[in-house]
């Protein structure tokens, strides 16, 4: 489902008119590559985080199969404030109201995704100690750029949106890298 | 075929076009979000109960297989009732009709899974005691809500479609505190 | 890939525009469900038939895989004849030419199939006895259904694209059923 | 992933109008028709020698799963310069600079693939002694591919595409029969 979501990204990117001058075309079009790479990279970042949530948890049951479901239903939406970023982004109008809406998807992503991290560490399910510290960024982080861009700060609430993804692609190596030393 | 399926309603909700004021067009188009959450939240119990039918029947054989592609017919065309769903309830017309459709593909898929589980409780398929009650309910209430549409009475109907896909979702929650509940 | 290129199948089924009376619109398009149809159970034989035929295969060696690679190339174009298929048959003219187009692919589809088969018994891969000879319907019927769809007969060539979907669902029964009355 | 990429090239070719004469309409499409098998090709060997790759490391650390990551947003992009290319090749004006945007793709597919390697060689994770020599092909042949289509070489630029996915396609064939008669 984060494969078939992430690949889907891709229609976000519209292809120009057959009788558009394409070079500048493809030009103008920089705000949908941008909008893809930060909603491809959001979604690898939230796999992987998924993928080592649910290899820590001791067994699945159905509460958490449904809250899981509810954290699929808000990924899979992701290609839909994707492309009204894109578009709006490049029409060069009401680039707030499409930030806003990208970021209260990414919120209640980040809600849906602690939601399962606090149900699972109440019923005693992780196998091991599991830290909510780094998921309470992207608690913090998305809620904040959707305010943001409410005041039509919608600038900024882009690089926090493109800053979350990337902080939760760092963090892991300097996790790895702390172990590491520590152990030697 | 279920994850492509629930993906693939992302686009029943459509991107407003570029000269359109945004705020009041996203707002106009709440009927296609209830329609994506209504059919995602319908496809992720069908898929959790597909799972559960699936788990305790010893072995697939060939008749077994070609009911369990029908039912994945019926399941791969919901993005098509939905968006007419979302359409028609946004345009404000006909939205019995498209509830009517929606209805009639719903029943359909509820009579494909009740063949499944007839043809495996009839060859004693399945390895548990399996208890046709969960599933009469969509039996029932699909084929209820869609001669409603057929009077006009949409409204009622897309309560029952809301209604049977939150059902599905409470009940084995309840089952499971019954479970616990009688062991101790 | 069976399962996207099936699911995908649903965008051959056009959503009537939003002014268009519905009922209408709906009865009208009955051509686009019959093609989902026979499209849909036709991926899922093939799907069967490939799953049934690699199960059988000590070892996919890398020619295998090249061509198991061009099968998938005719399955994952099939929405596309599709898509042609249904609308034309709804449009009124030109059934034909998109009957050979669809007809065209099958054929594509039957010769890739049967090449895997062709190289697996040369190269002795299969590990149980393995009959050509259900194959050979597909690799007799698409390209016959193709020639009569280019001389106009398209409603022949269609009631045979279905036959052939069917024919491959009952096939596998009738044998089940021979097997287990030869063994009593 | 792969698979859900090399599903969605179906919609780089366009359903002609339902008032179009057929059969012209179609034959007038080849373009699309040959960037559909390019651009499948291409995906397919991308992804039988990525399964080989990661088949012999010896284990999937945070570094190479974003690297890995980065190639799939690389792969997953492919259906969008394909439509470009079919639809610049069909409209006849701007070929060069839709081969351009293709050949910037397949480049920075090249680089991410490149990148998994360097990294699996200089951390050891390889379990098998690993040539990088056939990977350096797609890093040579498309970025000069690249920039034949900058000077116009659009038509030299497309025979690379393909000829680069054949090269893959029929490099591990080659191989296999070396290693067979060295063994003899």
């Amino acid at each position: 489902m984060f494969a078939v979501a992430a690949t889907l990204l891709v229609f976000s990117i519209p292809t120009p008119d057959a009788h558009a001058a394409l070079s500048a075309a493809l030009l103008a079009e920089w705000p949908s590559y941008a909008a893809y790479v930060i909603s491809f990279l959001t979604i690898l970042v939230i796999w992987l985080n998924h993928h080592a949530v649910l290899d820590s948890i001791r067994t699945l049951d159905r509460p958490l199969l449904l809250l899981n479901g509810i954290l699929l239903m808000t990924v899979a939406v992701i290609p839909f404030p994707t492309s009204l970023l894109a578009r709006y982004l490049m029409a060069g109008h009401y680039q707030s109201t499409a930030a806003f809406a990208y970021g209260l998807t990414m919120s209640g992503m980040a809600v849906a995704f602690t939601l399962i991290n606090i149900y699972a560490k109440l019923r005693h399910l992780f196998t091991t100690p599991f830290s909510l510290l780094g998921f309470s960024t992207g608690q913090l982080s998305y809620p904040l750029a959707t305010v943001l861009a409410l005041f039509n700060y919608y600038q900024v609430a882009l690089v926090i949106f493109a800053a979350t993804a990337i902080f939760y692609m760092v963090l892991p190596l300097l996790r790895e890298r702390l172990l590491r030393e520590s152990s030697t």
